[in-house]
């Protein structure tokens, strides 16, 4: 039994991109230009302003479909589960940002208040995050360092240095807040798409290195002054290890005892996920333990151990945010804003593709901008989300803010009643609790490799955003990696493989002819192929490649051949007052003028007169355009000059599989005259070969066309 | 007469990329790793020895081919005229640089000096140009201010204010060439091709406002201190305006009367550039007329004009750079740098074009490194060509830097011995000829309305950089031009106008079904082309658009189908303990298992039991390739997800045209397993389509395939 295979059988007329859309009525569509695209987003009736309405408090949307009986014992088990870690966290999170514990339980509960009406993320659990904690404790530092007078700035008066701190944190959080909105408000939110995994997978990298370093000093029980800038990490450690002989032996082993307890329950917790019901509270119960054994010995004097100390029970008035402050911080405000809500929105996608509703990168801006704002305004520093607590959130249950709610609800109650409870609490209890939490991130190590092999350019991306971010500063190394990762794409486009076609025989496909056995190249044909789009950056590389693949300079040979075409004038005219010296080198340049010549010149012929003109052998130069995606003017000006030249020395030039919208482009832009004109434009590289091979025919040249 | 239409036949097999790849046999290359590059370049013979040994003395090459008779009179000819152009702008330059005059002829002489032996271009003109000027006259007036005391410097004691700001320039000078150096010798020199001409002329555009504004105390005869940094301008054309009523009226109206004159003779040598033998040397004529008034009716005391003054006579002994000044001073020089080897290399890249020779962008830095490195140690500042200079030496008959040379002995002329004649030109002739030079630069504003019209993007560039350089000063507005260019180029590949394409009927080609009349689209076929490479900043964007175009999300359906599976499911086994609360959401997007169920379900067909599932009308999805230039690591995961997510809801999906680069890397990054195959790829869109038709037709479907 034979298969018989499928055939391919066309027949039709070879068809030029001219007569291709006149045979087949192509409609020429009106684009709608800028103004008509700004008249429709501006316009407004009834139903769009009723959307933007409801689009602006997605708790209407929610609140509609809650299904009370199913969902809220969920939302109440999963915020108290919720609000244990976020009280937990906070505390440990306030230490990264230089503050006293008890803010981080004020940016557990404040921020929420707000985000509980605007939000459009059903999952995330909104609070302290520790890279944006660590980013506002670089600000908090450099402003009010440990040892030194804080900087000069209005309003610090009669403050104390924690005040002043807190003043600080919560200006720079208003900030970021107000950074959020205007970008909400602006439509910016797609802003986000630029920090790829990779990049987000290198900073947060580098981020747990900083997070590490920042709370050696409790886990060693060590007074190291916070360090902000440059190069911080290295000076810390370096402080750290001129006084490691100090190290409070106390916490060092209670640190270490709670580092590898939390970890191996962790480890167990993620093995037998299946079989618990729950995963083992470890972290709370460690805190507990850890309390307990620290009132009950009396660590605080006994052993000298620093710990959580006098808790601010109920809340403080709200302040108003520091101008100088804004000022000072305005630089590393911003990307503390894009951190915040980069990391918030990731999380939120995930939860929402897996529960399938739509969340709104603007408006969650709009949440976290307005939420970030009123929480300053009551003293709590930057909030976003925590992956580790939405993960929680989540897993025990929760289907709505509610929860959220009720977690809030589980901080204020902490902060107005229990705080007490925790002022025995080491504070390098907190610092093992956060280290051990670094497991992930800092696995992310474990990608270089893993990136190296598959994609050098992601792997730099990788490695500069960490590098960047662990030296510089997590501020400078974002803008660095941002950098470094739009170079790549650039990069991708500015040095694409060129190669040159060639027909599979038989058929009308052209492929790399470096590929194929078999291939067939007509005689003084060359297809050329761009593979990526031209822009200023690549269009010179283009036509070196170009030059390259049909093996002579145009503009050189024209200028040759004008030459020899003055020698012959000048033969024929007999006049030899005109020397070369005073002929104008730009008309070299010009198309040679044949007209005044008594008989044809045929420059691929022998010359006579011992007129030495390169040969050209090449008669059609096919452009395979299919990859461009766009064109730039500086393209569109180097391509007209590469085609010129070559039209100049009597090379049919053929472009193909060009895109609709470029060839608008090109009209548009006056890329025509009366040397580069639209029917060199065909809709496949075939019916371009087909063309050129019956035209060359016709001229009564000798090819092998027949074997096509 | 009926003209025969030229006929496409093509009979073949259908291909997949597979069968294709098999039946041509087709060559599987191996590609260069990494290290053989590294190896490539690293080794060396002796004829790559002796290249690197040429190539580094440029002056080799063109001695060689030295024709005395014919070139050298050229040479002198033009070194004169460009002698003189230079003494004029150097010692106006110096002022941009904020130094005396007389350093200006310094930078005329010694860059050339070692840039002849080095150069590789044969007609550009060394010495100062005004941008580079200007930069390092910020660097001088921040560190050396005119009111207030200079940095704190170590070398400042005991020196001058003008000494201070020598040695400020000089160092500022000599890391520049550092720079360049480091750069020549890493071979980096293509980094100029970011600075495209739109970006080039939007940043010259703002220099030149720069210049203007500089200038303008020169010419009102007012005493301003220079000012650096962000909004400069805005505080010099204030300060300027404070005391415009304490204009001096012989400055003003001296410098009126020049630049009027200056004007209109040179349009008139514009306008009969054929005719003239020689353009008239305006500049230099009004300035020795200049000089002569001024010191015949001693403007300095009678009228309170400030003068050149004393000349230094003869050279000084070379200093060491300041490493302070270094350390201070390093942000600033690189864009010095950058700026004047791009200016440099464009010029001399447009005069190597015209006059048939090859410069190299490496040895360009090189050379340019080495000279002002040399220049630095001789108190010259910064060093690299400029336009309007470089066209008079080319003009005059300068065929070889022999020509510079004569230039630069010049200068040295005048420093040795005539600089006392250029003692009483009034500095604001220098400043009157240095604003009616800057026309061209100024006219540039005219590049907005045109390219708003062509490409709105370059026109953000263009206003982008303008502005930035204008507001925020040089260094700072040639990066933010360089990250708003770059941006353009993400940008243009991260929103591009999708198509769904569709059959012209009688043909095999496929156009986006919007542009013709007459298309066919099988039911159930979808084909849909992605017109630009895919990378992290728009795969989401691809995935909403596809989703779009289908019409339904392929994850939401197949979430449905499982779910109205486990109600099959359970009907069938009459268990009711399973309650669709603790079933695993993740399990929902699996690939339905229907194997346990004794009858097949067919999606498509109504379903019983009031299983409420939406209909998929679609069967295949044919995705067009052949734009898509790269793909990245973030790219491929999400393409993966997309299709997978079409696969598992029985939608055959093919890519078709995809580039052989491409192909191999999702080999080699495991792109492939049992429910994405290479079996899908196809060579052109028609061999996908018949393959679906035929596909569809032997399951049975009546489908509209025989109209193809």
């Amino acid at each position: 039994m034979v298969t018989l295979r499928k055939q391919y059988a066309v027949a039709r007329p070879v068809y030029s991109e001219d007569s291709f859309a006149e045979d087949h009525g192509k409609v020429y569509r009106l684009r709608k230009t800028t103004l008509d695209h700004m008249r429709e987003y501006l316009t407004c009736d009834s139903k769009r302003a009723k959307n933007a309405a409801l689009s602006f408090l997605p708790i209407i949307g929610w609140m509609k479909i809650y299904r009370v009986r199913e969902w809220l014992l969920g939302d109440v088990v999963s915020g108290i589960s919720t609000g244990l870690v976020a009280i937990m966290q906070g505390l440990a999170f306030s230490l990264l940002a230089s503050l006293p514990p008890s803010y981080g339980l004020y940016t557990a509960f404040f921020p929420m208040l707000t985000y509980f009406f605007l939000g459009t993320s059903r999952h995330i659990s909104i609070g302290s995050f520790p890279v944006l904690s660590l980013m506002v404790g670089a600000v908090v530092t450099r402003l009010v360092p440990d040892g030194g007078p804080p900087a000069n700035i209005t309003g610090f008066e009669g403050l104390t240095q924690d005040q002043q701190r807190v003043l600080v944190a919560s200006s720079v959080t208003f900030l970021m807040g107000i950074f959020q909105l205007a970008m909400g408000v602006l439509q910016v939110g797609f802003i986000v798409v630029y920090l790829s995994d990779t990049l987000v997978s290198g900073f947060t990298t580098a981020a747990a290195v900083h997070i590490l370093v920042s709370q050696l000093k409790f886990v060693l029980g060590l007074t190291v002054p916070g360090i902000s800038g440059p190069l911080s990490v290295i000076y810390t450690l370096e402080k750290i290890f001129v006084q490691i002989t100090s190290t409070n032996i106390c916490d060092l082993v209670m640190s270490i005892v709670i580092m590898v307890v939390v970890f191996i329950v962790k480890e167990l917790n993620d093995k037998y996920k299946a079989k618990l019901p729950v995963p083992i509270p470890i972290e709370v119960v460690m805190t507990v333990i850890a309390c307990g054994v620290s009132y009950g010995f009396n660590f605080e004097t006994r052993f000298d151990v620093e710990v959580v100390g006098e808790m601010v029970s109920g809340y403080e008035s709200p302040i108003a945010p520091n101008m100088d402050v804004f000022q000072e911080s305005a630089v590393e405000a911003f990307p503390v804003a894009i951190v915040g809500f980069a990391v918030a929105f990731s999380v939120a996608k995930v939860y929402s593709i897996k529960h399938d509703y739509t969340i709104d990168g603007n408006q969650e801006l709009i949440a976290f901008g307005v939420s970030n704002i009123f929480g300053a305004s009551f003293r709590s520093f930057a909030a976003s989300t925590a992956l580790s607590r939405t993960a929680v959130q989540e897993s025990s249950g929760g289907k709505t803010q509610i929860a959220g709610l009720i977690s809030a609800m589980m901080a204020m109650i902490v902060t107005l009643a229990l705080g007490f409870l925790l002022e025995p609490l080491p504070r390098s209890v907190l610092g093992a609790l956060v280290i051990v939490n670094l497991k992930g991130m800092l696995m992310q190590f474990r990608e270089i490799p893993y990136l190296w092999r598959r994609d050098k350019p992601e792997c730099v991306v990788w490695v500069g955003t960490c590098l960047g971010a662990t030296l510089l500063g997590l501020d400078l190394g974002l803008a660095v990696g941002l950098g470094v990762e739009l170079l790549t794409v650039v990069f991708r486009t500015q040095f694409p493989r060129c190669s040159v076609l060639a027909n599979i025989p038989g058929t009308d496909l052209y492929k790399d002819r470096k590929d194929y056995m078999h291939i067939f190249e007509p005689n003084g044909v060359k297809i050329f192929r761009i593979p990526s789009p031209i822009f200023f950056a690549n269009i010179e590389f283009f036509r070196d490649k170009l030059i390259e693949a049909v093996g002579f300079n145009p503009l050189r040979v024209l200028r040759k051949r004008n030459k020899a075409l003055r020698k012959i004038k000048k033969l024929l005219q007999k006049k030899d007052d005109v020397t070369e010296s005073c002929m104008k080198m730009e008309e070299l340049d010009h198309p040679s003028d044949l007209k005044e010549l008594p008989f044809q010149v045929d420059w691929r012929a022998e010359l006579p007169l011992n007129v030495n003109v390169p040969r050209v052998d090449l008669h059609s130069l096919i452009l395979d355009f299919s990859a461009v995606s766009f064109l730039d003017i500086s393209a569109m000006k180097g391509l007209k000059t590469a085609l010129k030249e070559f039209i100049r020395v009597d090379v049919d030039v053929y472009i193909v599989s060009c895109d609709a919208c470029i060839l608008e482009k090109l009209h548009s832009c006056m890329f025509f005259d009366y040397e580069i004109v639209t029917s060199m434009f065909f809709p496949t590289l075939h019916d371009a070969m087909l063309h050129v091979l019956d035209k060359d025919k016709s001229q009564g040249c000798v090819l092998a066309a027949s074997k096509l």
